[in-house]
């Protein structure tokens, strides 16, 4: 788990770097088409990392609790909730 | 769950009722705006059935298999599959 | 353009399909992750029309209305506002 | 255009700030949960920041090559192919 965390700040570093480079590229006024390209790639890095946090939650927590019997569901509905607020559905 | 089966399979007889009505828009050369924002409307809409078909996977064969002590890793590893499907995340 | 319309039709009859599709593994008690996977596939490709309908769009309509000087802008508000709708933004 | 830009580098800080934000959570071991719905805000203010990158570069850059009759298709191929990156439609 630790191993996550670590890997997971690693992304978020990386992620920081590249939202200042976005800050640099608007600034020194990059060609439009290259900003949204970088746009895109941070977007894709942090989903990565929502996959990853959300990966950590279920098999942990969520496993735990389940297997535990004990606020199982409250933790499903949680993690539904969760879900849902990555999607457009409602 | 056979309610839900129902639900779902509702939302999906309304969802192909949808995808006739773009059928028929893209036929009669309707504005391509109107066709645009019918399209989001069905992709809402399947979104809708993802998120009930996942969430009633969850809670009976994840939430089962996990408290059961049995193949619970393993479903954990098919949930998370079928999650990143959804994201553009790899 | 008329070759595109035909295209966009078959993509939606094969949509159509897919949706029925869908609508029997549900009657059939399919396993969730396989619905799952099939709900995927279908958004795909109707991201695929509203990208393909989206194209058609701005170079026929709007690239018309643009270069003819007449209602140029009107046709770009409407555009992004379609845009807008394929996003989460606002 | 000026105007644009400062909100656009604004949005780009903000989202910066909650990138750190986010590295803090994580650090210190927030809830996974409080994690993803912070994940999930970024990810708005991102897809905010490409809809206005992408409506300056069209009312700008696109549609001043299109009236100019000069380069017009080419500007239209690029758009597009940004457009796709956004999307998982190939």
């Amino acid at each position: 788990m630790q191993a996550d965390t670590k890997a997971i700040l690693n992304r978020l570093r990386r992620i920081e770097g590249q939202v200042r480079g976005l800050q640099r590229m608007v600034d020194e006024d990059a060609y439009c088409i290259d900003i949204l390209t970088q746009v895109a790639a941070v977007q894709t890095a942090l989903e990565n990392v929502a996959v990853e946090v959300l990966d950590g939650h279920v098999r942990g927590c969520v496993a735990d609790a389940v297997a535990g019997g004990e606020d199982g569901d409250a933790k499903l509905d949680e993690l539904m909730a969760a879900v849902r607020r990555f999607t457009k559905a409602r």
